[in-house]
């Protein structure tokens, strides 16, 4: 049995998410359907497509992972199918599903045919539920994924926002802040390893941090931990380092070697 | 196999849906539960219905509805399971189901004995757990719809608020906010469309827009789409149409035939 | 079947309990997973405790709990396996299941040899995903509670904090707002009942409330009741308490005996 995993920016004020799934039921009764995040920032393929990339792999072989953030809804941008060795994504064509491309055996990519199983008529402002939710339920029943469109070479590739590195100087930048107030960096834990700086001080806003820590439970009041995506991550512990900085996504923070 | 849809104004800060789901994994483990949405503002019986009323036809035939928006819980307010040609829905007698009875055709509407299969004692605060639970978990297998109650000829029913419409002119109202910051409105497609209005204005806060588009990938920072609920919608491409008006639910608009 | 029941801090905001179930349905993927709640207040051991102790008897026996509310994570704090007689409960070993273990009946208590099971490498910041999940899915898979790791005779016990009695007055805390703007405070109904009091007065903020009514639907702006978990509320009917008395978790409020 296949699990259809969906990944949305439409949070949960709205119906859009169980509207998608009444349509998935529909078509089929018996597939199990997961949650992976509705909570995407609004329109932001990046993030989206970091967080899909990092996850995947903790879901069974053949999952179909359903991921609509989709600024372009009702234009003629396209919708894609990646068939990797070990599981299906569908999405539209516009970067999302970059990092898994570029870091997956790609067995096929199908650009689909998108009014061949779409509900009818297809609404301009919600193909999540007209033409996307049809797509993951009839994958789920085994259509082959031939009958969904033509074959493709290529997809929209956007690059994951890198920090600015100099000799002695990283340039990172928050590009999320989760739950707890920890603030969410783009400097990757391989990339600042391979560097091996033995010494080195953070600073952002009015804060200096001197070290890495492996966990939040320290007797002091910030930290920076390699976070469970890998990304570098300011926290407080026990309390929120969004609220002790008064930071916000788009702030810099400084590594500096030392 | 049915599936039991949940539509609440719960939220998600508590765990009163989990606990409705507990109730109704007791009573029949095997169900499929789907959330429809549990954010409908707190005790918006209108909203609530729309929602409702907009969504039912995408969930497979013969699901159950199971709407617990009810600012009279604890008092004598009547509970009623309507069951229509294709579907089954539970509510408090309070209007909810209003937009659905006027549009299906009812095969039988039961005035639920509260008692019958309720939890003991029943608290005065929480009758999704300890009644409206049971009443789903058990018509989820199959028990009889006359054996949870009386049958009766009419339902309460609380009307949508209808935009003011004059010769040249009509006044809508911002009645929901998503999560994209898109303003919903009262003003419905085929309403404005029978109207046959070629050229029109929309006034809304200082800024004036001149034309219902398609989709909201267009080139300007503030659009008029019909949203998937088929009602008029100002959104912003990219953007928040809440913050950029500096909208809130309860605002009008005018829309004047030019 | 079992049934595995999620309750955490974790928020919807980020995919954390979406990849939980990844890693369970990984190992499982029959199980059935319900979510209790994931916005309890981070790191509030003591109100998941008490959510966990008034919801966990609503669901079906044999039902596994698994909670993850967890400033230790990365530590050496230890994880533990409650079997009472019905059901079964992982968390870690920080007082979370004061509640559950003084109020059951304990057949087993097993402390998590936590490499055992685990996938590799374990991050420091996400045993839910790393250690957690893992022990729930094989657990779901009837693996036998003594496999997980050695028994021991106690846990950690947190302490539920008690309002302060004195002859004819009782201090309580708003320990928790709802949804509504319900204010939830530390006052446990038998408590109060016990005391058999037969006027009092209830004075929070600028106001005074002269009895506790049975349900929300009163003419009148601000009532108290025994909420569904047992706890003396303040609500507004059709309102929100929170914001007519610009309450917050934390404020006092006192009963007199008159």
């Amino acid at each position: 049995m296949n699990i259809i995993v969906l990944l949305t920016d439409f949070g949960g004020k709205d119906e859009y998410v169980g509207v998608m799934k009444g349509v998935i039921n529909s078509i089929n009764p018996e597939v199990k359907i997961v949650d992976l995040c509705h909570e995407i920032p609004p329109q932001n393929i990046i993030w989206a497509g970091y967080v899909l990339y990092k996850s995947y792999k903790y879901f069974p072989e053949e999952t179909i992972f359903l991921c609509v953030v989709d600024p372009g809804v009702g234009t003629k941008r396209e919708i894609i199918i990646l068939r990797t060795d070990n599981y299906y994504f569908i999405a539209p064509d516009n970067g999302l599903l970059s990092l898994v491309y570029k870091n997956s055996k790609i067995k096929k990519t199908i650009r689909v045919n998108k009014d061949k199983f779409s509900l009818k008529p297809v609404s301009f402002t919600f193909h999540g539920r007209d033409i996307f939710a049809p797509i993951a339920g009839y994958l789920s029943k085994r259509k082959k994924i031939d009958s969904f469109g033509q074959q493709v070479q290529k997809i929209k590739i956007v690059n994951f926002p890198k920090p600015s590195f100099s000799k002695c100087e990283i340039k990172a930048t928050v590009i999320h802040i989760d739950r707890f107030g920890n603030l969410i960096t783009n400097l990757k834990k391989d990339e600042f390893q391979k560097l091996r700086w033995a010494n080195f001080k953070i600073f952002i806003k009015n804060r200096i941090i001197t070290e890495i820590v492996n966990c939040y439970a320290q007797d002091r009041d910030l930290v920076a931990v390699w976070e469970s995506r890998d990304l570098l991550e300011i926290a407080s512990p026990n309390s929120s380092a969004e609220n002790i900085l008064k930071a916000k996504v788009g702030d810099t923070l400084r590594i500096v070697k030392v």
